[in-house]
């Protein structure tokens, strides 16, 4: 076990004295085993998986604390803070940016003793879940109720209601249901010093500002979110769904938008490019697929794919075999060829970012364009999927092959890292930058993490300096999750 | 012009240096002339109203700023932050519970010259418009694009863009357009040391968490927004609205939570008790209105009064009058009653809060109880607004005659006034108490201001600690709208 690129991991992993694990023992079920501090090295970003192919990892922390109750996490909490020890939460790790990888080494607190549905308001359809609880425990304990809280990332089955409120993501149902952020009627926290904040559950509020939005999104930085209560609704009387063939990625989103502008918000409207039309789709290189499904009342989803139909037939679009929907959803969580390219030491990745409807062709355009103009670039597709009023995300998927390229190799003795490192950042480095130049964000769901904070400063600029400041005021001693995009965390 | 109620604005007016003034004077247009001191001493907080009938002030700043540019807004800011001396931002003052009113005296910063839409985004529905800009004004720019933004509060005419996110609004459309907090895509934001911070816009991100949250809701304690991106909508291709008579409030509620855990978010969906739909909505105190009303694509009105009628029928509801729906837009937003009552002497005031579904009819009932049961308690009636997939907004209005009490009167040189502070006293005393009991929030969409900042700690527990230390962050010197909620922001 060696730890892996410097330049990735730059500042040093903390020392963990003895006192402080045997304190953590005290406090709680606190692990040490090497197999579950490698476990905690890494997460779902592609450079991580491709440092464990080669048995490697990022940085180990020096213990796993398992707390199984808001106290216990208080306890760990106050210790790290007593000991300025870093202290970083891991849920599912199952981020794709390295957000859960302990960057200065110190402590992972894992949340998967915080488990289970501790309530349900059938009524109001409140949901009050533990931080640690997965996507099919927590959708299993609310179904008996006649609920579904339908927040449904690709990595639904491997990720925790914590995470999904860390990372601030977007679930494949969310133009119907909002992102994280709109499900969330109210959070406990943790905070780095113990102090334990209550916020809401509520269902709308004016009495002063919404302090839970600062902990939505913030990767752990600022607190440790023990609780939710989530915004479930009823379990849909009806669901349905239809296919679209468009001329054009232009077209498609032309009509993504005129259909959201009315006032239609379909649980799953997806649009691809000819490509992965053609990859996934059945498409033949010509036209764009639109998908459509909603569930809700049956008048509601009616009136959707209604509005959706006349939205597309006004740019073009011809009727596609309905069944497509139906493949989506067998294969949605399916991420078998990603990793069958990463075991062949392929550069695989995927870049989501969210732009103004106006925006949204020239960052489709432009991103493509720059990632496959990189040396050794195989493809650059995209699909415009999580829909606004005012715009979408478009999602890029990526492949690369370091054989390809004409660069230099890294160490010799890890063989084709060096080149598959260079090569993945040389993409990233086009795409991102190509979509910040066309007025995208930094993001639409996958977070900052480790691989996004080169781009924090000029993506969030004066804004980041103040998310500093309020990091410095909730975590004085810079414990939580120190080392990845807020600068000077780890004073 | 004498001060008024100690107890209201305990604390000291702050000294503002004739260097500080001369100052102002070369940063930007600067008054010191009494009656803008006078009408800049004062919102519509209904104490401010019987204090001014009766030629009193609550507190006089020592200068209204007037700044017409986020540069002279930031002079502004950079010199009240080096005198150490208070600054409340102030637009349409038209807020009800004294957020506007320079507890501490020093400078008011009016907004009205930050006035104007300043670009359009059509494509994408996304309107830059300055913090002054009030309601029409807005909505009279965009409308040539083909655009509605769509929040209407009843002090439309009077509020402004700023003051709207200031308090965290809600309009009469907010159960299909959202919230302020929804409309808003990006904010401009001085914060107290001159400061620049540019938050978004974007229609969702993941890279780090909502900033601009923070703001919203702040009623200026924590920045000045100088600046919002709005997201507007097309004009609605369609508009159709209903009435239905509910046998009980209970009934009601049950129709209004069915419609919208159905999915259905008609833009206008109110429900008023057995009196206020006598007093207004053709009633025999007998049954209670339920008004909807939907702008929207046709499909979607169509399916989504479907849905409010099947729900309402459900809970034993007959059609009644759609012109009522008419009447409520005619006068909704008419408070000649109210200054009729205020004029006579008489208490009259509202208090709103928000509640989960689970709650709501037991929180409708206790506040109208324990108001009613105050000594000179006229009347104490709700109605049933402004609703999510877990809750509602219940609004209450109550009336009071001092003359009917059984309590002595104040100081004998201001009449009646004594008598009447003390009554409004113990209404919002027994209703925000009875509010709180019964799992309401403190606040729906008015906010806290001056009024409110005696349940704020009981509301907000332990986040009031933590805003008030990102209060410090940002504000060090204390001078953002001090002397209100948050504890010992004027230090």
């Amino acid at each position: 076990v060696t730890s892996a690129r410097p330049e990735r991991l730059a500042g040093p992993s903390r020392e963990v004295p003895a006192a402080l694990l045997d304190a953590l023992r005290a406090a709680c079920t606190t692990h040490v085993d090497d197999a579950l501090l490698d476990a905690h090295s890494r997460d779902w970003w592609p450079l991580a998986l491709a440092w464990a192919h080669r048995g490697m990892t990022a940085r180990r922390p020096a213990a796993v604390a398992e707390p199984a109750s808001t106290e216990e996490v208080r306890a760990v909490a106050r210790l790290c803070h007593a000991h300025r020890v870093p202290l970083t939460v891991a849920g599912g790790r199952s981020g794709v940016l390295g957000a859960a990888i302990p960057a200065r080494g110190g402590v992972v607190l894992s949340t998967r003793a915080l488990r289970g549905v501790v309530g349900v308001d059938a009524e109001s359809g409140l949901v009050e879940v533990l931080a640690g609880t997965m996507g099919p425990e927590l959708e299993d304990a609310v179904a008996p109720h006649g609920l579904v809280v339908g927040h449904h990332p690709q990595s639904f089955s491997l990720s925790t209601v914590g995470g999904w409120i860390g990372a601030r993501g977007a679930g494949q149902y969310s133009t119907r249901v909002g992102t994280i952020a709109a499900l969330v009627a109210g959070l406990e926290v943790v905070l780095a010093d113990g102090t334990l904040l209550r916020l809401g559950p509520e269902p709308a509020s004016a009495a002063g500002p919404d302090l839970a939005s600062l902990f939505v999104g913030a990767e752990g930085t600022l607190g440790i979110v023990t609780r939710a209560w989530l915004r479930a609704r009823p379990l849909p009387a009806a669901r349905a769904g239809a296919a679209w063939r468009l001329p054009s990625l232009a077209a498609g989103i032309g009509a993504m938008r005129a259909a959201l502008r009315a006032g239609a918000t379909p649980a799953v409207l997806r649009l691809y490019d000819e490509r992965e039309t053609r990859r996934a789709h059945g498409g033949d290189g010509t036209w764009c697929a639109l998908l459509v499904h909603d569930e809700a009342a049956p008048e509601l989803v009616d009136a959707t794919l209604a509005v959706v139909a006349r939205c597309a037939r006004a740019e073009g679009a011809e009727s596609a075999d309905p069944r497509l929907v139906d493949a989506w959803f067998a294969h949605r969580d399916d991420v078998s060829g990603l990793h069958a390219l990463t075991a062949r030491g392929w550069v695989i990745d995927t870049l989501e970012v969210a732009a103004p409807w106006a925006r949204l062709a020239a960052v489709a355009d432009g991103v493509r364009t720059a990632i496959a103009a990189v040396p050794g670039a195989r493809s650059a597709t995209v699909h415009v999927s999580h829909s606004y009023v005012d715009g979408a995300c478009a999602y890029f998927t990526f492949v690369g092959d370091p054989g390809d390229g004409d660069r230099g190799h890294g160490d010799p003795g890890i063989g084709d890292l060096g080149a598959l490192e260079a090569l993945h950042g040389a993409m990233w480095e086009a795409g991102q930058g190509a979509a910040l130049r066309a007025g995208a964000t930094l993001s639409h769901h996958h977070g900052i993490g480790l691989h996004r904070a080169r781009w924090a400063p000029e993506a969030l600029g004066a804004s980041l300096g103040t998310l500093a400041a309020i990091k410095r005021t909730l975590d004085p001693h810079g414990i939580l999750n120190p080392g990845k995009w807020i600068p000077g965390d780890d004073a």
